[in-house]
């Protein structure tokens, strides 16, 4: 069983639990094996789909209740079976949702930290930095370097710091690790996708 | 006397107590007035000065005490004269400069809200939304454009508050109104980098 994450930026496979990236531009593979796809991508599932036809749209299966309208479907993989818990997936955009007593109650969307950099340098020249993992958030910028990075920061962490109060938070995505570390009541879930698309499979007795 | 502040965006002129603004590619006239100008952009300081031969550049007689390093003398003539406060310049970026007893102790740079928004839809078309000055920051969002305003606020919102807590803010810029009504401790003053040029200008006894 092969499963496949389609998002803004690429395909991501876990093939023989090996995790596998392609860009939404790569050509990608022919499999023989079963493949369970999600997918935020439309011109990349048909892409995919042409490749690999045996491809199944685990969406279709998905049973969520929750009142936010076009939520994607790789934030309510991300936020299925949480009971109390603030979900952050940190990739091109970072989705932030808040689950309450197993009630989904909205979230939002702020922007990935490559693409937040990535901004600044189209302001200005003067703004183009390269991204630095160790800042200090504790002291007030001297130069222009640090004064980026600190508003970066802070552009992310304060709102979800907000909603997250005492609660306890989940981040995956490519960024989950980085920014994990600012917060204490926080774990990283590399896999959470993956590893809720497979109990999802489970749940439904797909045959896999 | 004609003032000038050369943006990243716009030359903004005051004209006889009107303001008047052209963007950086279009043609500026000849003007047979004194003009004080100051420039963070270069290439824009030397069109202003081809037609304008007599404009001369306030940053020369300004003495401004900071540790920061390559500070823009927009920022240096907005937070110039304070002596206890957060000053906010709201345009394609926004800057953050923290004064205290008179002594500027930092500052950072967010995205301008312009500028975050335009961010959201080069990640994917699904996330491109039209801005909108009535926004719900009191409850957690529901639809995927409230998820993009509430978390691009928020972004914007809280990192000031963070630094501001008691000290009175003046916004100032493009967005400096819209931003200012979000903060009890705030006020707006449209033109205080004008202002503090004219201010400049008559402690040095310029010939204006």
């Amino acid at each position: 069983m092969i499963l496949c994450d389609i998002g803004n930026t690429t395909f991501h496979f876990l093939i023989d639990g090996k995790h596998k990236k392609y860009f939404l531009d790569e050509k990608i593979p022919k499999f023989k094996d079963n493949i369970f796809y999600i997918s935020v991508n439309e011109k990349a599932t048909k892409k995919l789909i042409k490749k690999n036809p045996q491809a199944k749209n685990l969406s279709n299966i998905i049973k969520f209740d929750t009142t936010y309208k076009g939520m994607g479907i790789d934030r309510i993989v991300a936020s299925i079976y949480q009971e109390n818990t603030i979900v952050v997936d940190a990739g091109s955009a970072i989705t932030v949702d808040i689950i309450e007593n197993k009630i989904h109650k909205g979230g939002f969307i702020l922007l990935g930290v490559h693409n937040f950099l990535k901004s600044y340098e189209k302001i200005s020249k003067k703004l183009k930095v390269n991204f630095e993992k160790n800042i200090n958030l504790d002291k007030i910028p001297l130069q222009t370097k640090d004064a980026i990075l600190y508003a970066l920061m802070k552009s992310i962490i304060l709102p979800i710091k907000e909603v997250s109060l005492n609660k306890n938070i989940i981040f995956t995505g490519g960024d989950g690790e980085f920014l994990s570390q600012f917060f204490e009541n926080s774990q990283y879930k590399k896999d959470l996708i993956f590893e809720n698309m497979k109990r999802i499979i489970d749940a439904n007795n797909c045959i896999a």
